[in-house]
């Protein structure tokens, strides 16, 4: 018998997903009209896993919507509705739901999102599976696979540390910052950072079959590098610009966002080789179930 | 300390949807573009509640799905879209989840929908959380609300002994009935029979702010007559036409579907009283946290 501890996590999302249409990216981009595509994400928020019996409710009930809403913003797109699924046990405490709740209202209010429904079960262990729907501008998603050798590497905002810090409960996630990359016109390929800066860019480079080099001294750090690119959960967005645009580009980000973002690297043609300041990184990833 | 064991399933839902914008049907029906509403819905299956350790692992996929598409019937509306969550823990044999994904494809093909996206966690239990997205031609969806005094009462299908028999495992979700009932044009209001049919039909007494007498001897059975008000998981429809167009109605359905449905009573102008051959029936019904 083999088990999910066996083979790990992406094995089984590659098995179970093998005739999915729409696979690999951050969210999936279907045909809705003739001016949009459909967006559609799902992401669970298991107690155990990712919180504890002792995380705050208010930000249990924040990070289930903000990761969804980082799914949204790593394609570039409008978040519009969320379905939420809720499981707790037949004796838990009404006020928690109540306050987790809070922490839903608070973020989805930020983007103006609407909760649309959802279901409420019996189960043994606290979840909320988030479930989110928005649109992009037919075509105009971004994907992982836009990326070209020699484009310049960036990430909205320092990596590591979130777990310990806490800042995994609370992060902003970039949905404004997503939907205009988009709309900038600069930006390749994008992605958010939930595994950690290695693991997550190797999704770039599989699905932009290109390398990657990343330039240790200019990745924004909170703890050690070590952490920003194993720990996860930043849930910064990770992105691509043409090499002869970055310093335009900059300068917009400059003029709409009042702030630049780190050029941490570049693209290479060493397909799905991933380097740090020249010399091959070895895998090393957080797997859920390993 | 209150806990949802305390107060109930709908308590908890109503609490928690307070500030929803469309709450009550079987899914959320919401403004696409010029021709569509968007459709959503989110049902959880959980081990221990909806199946057990010893359910045939491709019914757990079938029944999982199924639930979802029956709500779209429920409201005349086309699925389209399907995404799933899957919660199991480390231990979990992958053989199972490669079954349960079989009894997934079988449903939803049948039906042309796709499967779109998910997302894979660890957890204790083993879970599937299916959201479905799907539109409907602007304004038509068919709402708990649209039932009038005077209206003749319809099921599709004989109710009770669903759990007993496994046929909850195992049902036809009634994806096309129930969008060909939309298409007719006869019928005012329509939901699905989950929690059984005095439970369910409540809800329509209380959305369309009606009365029900059920003429007993005219509900088509599995098991008891018991069975059939309280035990629910029938997944049938239940749906209303106006009594002078029931026999056009009756008519139409043998030249288009093959087959009538039965008429088991009438709507009434006492609000949210529910009578069985003229005497009122009591609230009994299966709370999932009682």
């Amino acid at each position: 018998m083999k088990t999910l501890k066996d083979i790990g996590e992406h094995s089984v999302i590659a098995l179970l997903t093998a005739n999915l249409k729409t696979v690999g990216d951050d969210c999936a981009v279907l045909p809705l009209d003739a001016q949009y595509d459909l967006v559609l994400t799902s992401d669970p928020l298991i107690q155990g896993v990712h919180f504890t019996p002792e995380t705050r409710p208010e930000q249990i009930g924040w990070k289930a919507v903000a990761r969804v809403l980082s799914d949204f913003a790593a394609m570039g797109a409008d978040p519009q509705y969320l379905l939420i699924n809720l499981v707790a046990p037949p004796e838990q405490d009404v006020q928690i739901l109540e306050k987790i709740y809070d922490g839903v209202s608070r973020v989805r209010k930020r983007f103006d999102v609407d909760l649309s429904g959802g279901d409420l079960a019996q189960g043994p262990n606290l979840e909320l599976h988030v479930f989110g729907v928005g649109r992009v501008p037919k075509g105009r998603a971004l994907l992982r696979s836009g990326a070209h050798p020699g484009d310049i590497l960036y990430v909205t905002g320092p990596l590591g540390d979130s777990f310990k810090s806490g800042r995994h409960l609370t992060f902003m996630p970039r949905v404004t910052e997503g939907k205009w990359l988009r709309q900038s016109g600069f930006v390749r390929a994008m992605m958010d950072i939930s595994d950690g800066l290695a693991t997550d860019l190797r999704h770039i480079l599989k699905a932009s079959k290109v390398g990657a080099d990343i330039n240790s001294a200019t990745v924004p750090l909170f703890g050690t590098l070590e952490q920003a690119l194993y720990d996860g959960e930043d849930f910064e967005l990770l992105f691509t610009v043409p090499a002869d645009e970055a310093d335009a580009f900059d300068v917009q980000c400059l003029e709409h966002l009042e702030q630049k973002f780190s050029r941490i690297g570049s693209l290479t043609e060493d397909v799905e080789v991933l380097t740090l300041d020249g010399a091959v990184l070895d895998r090393k990833a957080y797997e859920h179930f390993r």
